[in-house]
């Protein structure tokens, strides 16, 4: 796997520590590369390998449909006839680049948005890592918040948000994902960024953001995902991929017994629309109707 | 600490491993030692010691009120007067075999009549480890029952309890605590045991319970409790002490920053009662309404 292209597939395919939206802002990122790549290909070659790329990149993380979506945009923007060698690769690099910028600029919205709903001395209770999600405490240093956030097995992204927070000034609570239930009823709002959005208004986000919706149902507090419309897709959740990752991540393995056994480590779940209070996009707070 | 009763005291306070009926257990059977270590002493003083010893064993698990209730029954049972230093101890040790072993039987049946309930072929979702499901499990082996079993952070107690499944030729899934809500949807029925039931039908158990509770409520499939009817007590959640043990245990360490940092390691949560189906003792299944 000497390939520049195929390395980055793989980057992207193994990446455990960014979330969708900066995961799609990389894979237009290495649409860039690769378009430099090609400078001394013929216009064809460059069309036609580009688009080749820009499918394989769509269906690295079936989970994310963000990544197909800005796909999709920039596929169509740069779908035009007639152009030079030069031409086509500076539009192909600009699109690129303006649908980074404007995916940045949706995801510092959709934290304004949600940061102002937050009040001074609120406990805001979260699971595992969104860049949307520490945008929102971005916005929120100095206003005496608190933060509980759960470890996030298998791998506790969790862990470095509870540090990052910390740095910020945040008093800032870190538990096990199994005391989610305990923890909701001591937050004042739950707060996650997702994956995607689904046609039925469920959200795909990190396994364990099911149980902090429940959590929160039970607690009475809010549950409040904030994320970028981009990250909406047409799919239900029948459709959807819940991509596996490897269950040696567990760290525990069963031994050969009599009894089958297998480790199972499913990375995202669905949690139903009816759980969540609303999502934060970039055009504001959008309460969720279940079903719709 | 090279007192015998202080390490036993220790060792009670300590334990990660057995369950509550475990515990209660081996609390009589640190008193059966402290009356032979009490063999030179007068009457008077072996009633006393052996009151005070009492106590401080009633009080050492606070999340456990079958180590009070087991202990009170017999502190009634020894409160004759006029016995001589030999009558006392045998009584004292006699009562304490005693109701080891009606422990033991009532543990037993509580598993029975769960295990009748469950049929051939299907799934069982649990949580941590449960001397008590562990015996259900035994009643079931050979009915190709499958299980899905949560590690319950942070000492992992489910992937012991995989592996001896496996052992017993069960068909095992081992997941993270944070897949619970995933993985209720795949099973028929969730089966926990208790370290207490409240007054108001509320039940004690390791933390992650709660979540299993509410994603069995989700998926609509029924959630059991299997417990002996020693583990109810009079408290209501309110007055319960979910005991907290040291936040190492999870191993993350946050780092001295601006912010306050604080790991939480509470090993209890309280499902309510309107979440649970029922609950398995030693006279049946006792279907729960909630707030009685």
């Amino acid at each position: 796997m000497t390939d520049p292209f195929e390395q980055s597939l793989h980057q992207l395919r193994e990446d455990r520590r960014q979330g969708a939206s900066a995961l799609a802002r990389q894979a237009l990122t290495v649409l860039c590369r690769s378009v430099e790549q090609l400078a001394n290909d013929d216009v064809a070659t460059l069309r036609r390998v580009m688009a080749q790329r820009c499918q394989q990149l769509q269906s690295v993380r079936p989970s994310m449909a963000v990544i197909d979506r800005l796909l999709e945009q920039w596929q169509q923007q740069v779908a035009t006839e007639a152009l030079s060698h030069a031409q086509l690769s500076t539009l192909m690099i600009e699109r690129a680049q303006q649908l980074i910028a404007q995916s940045c600029q949706a995801q510092d919205w959709c934290a304004r948005h949600a940061a102002a709903r937050i009040r001074r001395g609120q406990t805001v209770i979260s699971h595992s890592r969104s860049s949307t999600v520490m945008k929102v405490f971005e916005h929120l240093v100095g206003q005496d918040v608190r933060v509980i956030i759960s470890e996030s097995r298998p791998l506790n992204e969790g862990v470095a948000v509870a540090h990052r927070l910390q740095q910020q000034g945040f008093d800032v609570t870190l538990i096990t994902d199994a005391q989610l239930g305990l923890f909701a009823a001591r937050a004042d709002v739950a707060l996650v960024g997702a994956d995607s959005l689904l046609a039925d208004g469920s959200v795909v986000n990190k396994a364990g953001t099911l149980l902090l919706a429940l959590a929160s149902g039970a607690a009475q507090i809010p549950f409040y995902v904030c994320c970028e419309s981009d990250k909406r897709c047409p799919l239900v959740p029948e459709q959807v991929t819940l991509e596996a990752m490897s269950p040696l991540e567990l760290g525990h393995e069963l031994l050969a017994g009599p009894g089958r056994g297998h480790v199972e480590n499913i990375y995202f779940d669905i949690t139903p629309a009816a759980l969540v209070t609303g999502v934060f996009d970039e055009a504001g707070l959008q309460l969720v109707t279940a079903g719709g």
